[in-house]
């Protein structure tokens, strides 16, 4: 059994999960991971995965270790078939193979390469990983997914009291550089999972690709006010133009003229829930995304987000265990 | 409660951390923190201070975490109101209250950023960290502080049965780039909170800033054969020169003769005490700072002060771990 | 003691780290290392050693820690009497008895410099850091040696039931830099203690240096079919040659030529055993040491190997943490 996306799970499995999180957030310390460890394998840098996979680890009992490719351990190879006489000394065939023999549950952290939108979108490499692997692997954040991500931001709106049905918008923000579609994603499956009004929110041509907003409960709308209108959540996050996809340069000059109009606001919230929630899955560029303002006011819960990121890692890291004995 | 600085602390709580240091020494495993994370963040590079927090806190029972941000993590931001459209892709304010839920005790490296004097020296980012974060925090070395290499210091100087009414020299030597003034700062604060006579020898136009050489029993002597006569102790350590704080090339040009005086030799001992001893904290250029000499001979103690910063800091950990109960 | 080179063990000393490997690859859990820290040091890049040291570690109780010098830590000055006003802050004979403080155990990653023939055979390095330390230390890959690979490969001819007086080809493969000799040194060192009849094979002038080949079960050939002839195992390793030792732009021009016809395909195979094993020590690089019709077929044994680092190096870490008592 892998962890790999949200949408894998039943809703009620995802129910399962999040009430073993919420008790080990009032008892953190229990003794589950004795003798296991549980690699870290960081494609790409991390802050919060890192510390909270490591803290919730120990707090069970276990160990970790942690590789991070190009950083103090081997550049790897992806593309099957490749004559590797370049910068990559090592390849994900031997790579992953070898890593899921030294632990008990393998972590991996694998952006997208932002050169294919379908092979992103298809999540290929991290299915491929989990093929490569001899044990339960979690996705740390792929190409278009970020499991725990959204996990944690389903218990939030649980503790929250958001309504089950009530309205979750997804908001496009300016941003330097075009993002992958990992966390946008996965915000709005979880949402729409867990039964929510699903409106996505950006300028005209920003609209998500087709196959994240198929669910019936998920629609897309470029008016700010009539987006926002009666809304529960406003979760904050930039993407890539999708007809712009894998064009850095062509992207920053089309995206330019957005800046002003697109860093989250006070005034954003106008036609909303009078308390509204901001969330973001951090980290967030300051003032650039969203104001000082929004952020540091009562409607921000992206602290807690972060700290449920400890809370529902430990839960699905019991369950895999479990599943693997 | 924090440890951001020896001077926070009353003499009885130091001799107390110090005592149990050496209790540490001899009887170095415990299970004390078990359960407990440890959180170790790092803006700057570490050796000492990496393996010995980590080996302490294991042997202590508990676990660590680190994170080195810029290295497998995001740069951070620290500038409150930043417009953060540049490398930094996370803000201080979010990165440390995050972490401090991650973990029991929160560890913080973060060296001066030498643009402001006045900033540095009131070491305005460890206050404002330890306001951001929910847990006790560890002063790693700071702008203006290292309280860690203090205690062992400390500790040392009383293993050696140095006497606390004896002469404390802190010399200024050449280093090819200006230096902070966490460890001049820490170590002659040590000093004068033993009790001992300190004298600051430096180059003319080198003096400390005034509020660090405050205490009645610290002086500054630009004289060699007068500073060193009858010390017990000379401690090593080079700075920036405060009228070129932050100007590293001018700074360079203006230092670039002291170069062959200010190497710490072994004539530098000529009036001290016969068995005075060489102090420093590590990292020391060999032949740039001090000479092989010096360091590889009988007065140099620079390995008993390393090994004593594993002793204090278990010390500082249980004191922190007893108060957050 | 230590565990620097294969070589220093007699053949009933070997069998017996193998045989608890081998105990500890069926019964993985303990608790012998409980209160122990293992420091682990790399100068330079890895994957399999930094992950399996870790999870071996803990896997025996253990904890360990992870210096990585120029990657959050301190750059380090090798050479004695230096002059240290350069890139390196801090000199091995700090940085290793520091560290050794800190830890029951040292190991030690330190690649060949590749600019003395001589001292890189001599692996003078490893030894010296074995004086500097106050504790065991592990070779974990030197200038010359590889002993916790050599022993991983005994353990995995054993498995595979190669006979103990079979034949064992040591071939060199094309590659895009001059590599050092720690793997061939320490393959057919361990081949040759082993007993088996090791033939290196190589083109013309990349015989390996004198001192490596001494054995007299060790001989040198430059016709792959004679080789080949009747082998049991095919172990892949490029390396410099030996008369362009640290010139590598000189032996990339001198080596270029080889390229096809030096990366293991299955025709080389022709006149081995039927069931001949290829080995490598990984990372390799696809279709340029071998091609992937080798490396994933029924030949390739490079997994087996990776995994078998974990069991051996837990074997020789119990070993050091007895002898130490």
């Amino acid at each position: 059994m892998n962890y790999i996306s949200l949408t894998d799970l039943t809703p009620a499995e995802v129910q399962d999960l999040v009430e073993r999180a919420r008790h080990l957030k009032l008892h953190p310390i229990t003794t589950d991971l004795q003798g296991k460890v549980i690699g870290l394998l960081f494609m790409n840098p991390s802050l919060r995965t890192l510390a909270s996979f490591q803290a919730g680890v120990a707090q069970l009992g276990g160990n970790s270790f942690v590789i991070q490719p190009g950083t103090g351990s081997w550049a790897l190879e992806f593309e099957d078939g490749a004559v590797m006489d370049g910068t990559a000394v090592e390849h994900v065939r031997e790579a992953i193979p070898v890593l899921s023999r030294y632990c008990d549950i393998l972590g991996i952290r694998n952006f997208a390469k932002q050169t294919s939108l379908a092979a992103d979108l298809a999540d290929a490499e991290m299915r491929r990983f989990a093929d490569l692997s001899t044990k339960p692997i979690i996705n740390m954040e792929s190409a278009s997914d970020h499991p725990c991500q959204a996990l944690a931001d389903w218990m939030t709106l649980d503790e929250l009291g958001i309504p089950a049905d009530g309205k979750f918008v997804l908001s496009w923000a300016w941003h330097p550089k075009p993002l992958p579609y990992a966390v946008p994603a996965a915000a709005l499956r979880m949402a729409a999972q867990r039964g929510m009004e699903v409106v996505v929110h950006c300028p005209e041509g920003f609209d998500l690709p087709a196959p994240l907003t198929s669910a019936p409960n998920v629609r897309t709308s470029h008016e700010r006010a009539e987006a926002m209108a009666g809304a529960h959540v406003l979760y904050c996050k930039s993407w890539c133009r999708p007809d712009l996809y894998g064009q850095p340069d062509a992207h920053g000059a089309a995206t330019a003229h957005l800046r002003d109009d697109w860093c989250v606001d006070e005034p954003w919230f106008a036609t909303a829930q009078p308390d509204a929630k901001f969330m973001h899955c951090l980290p967030v560029r300051r003032n650039v995304k969203v104001t000082d303002q929004v952020l540091d006011g009562p409607r921000s819960v992206v602290i807690q987000q972060a700290e449920n990121r400890l809370h529902v890692q430990k839960s699905v890291l019991l369950k895999l265990a479990e599943s693997s004995k």
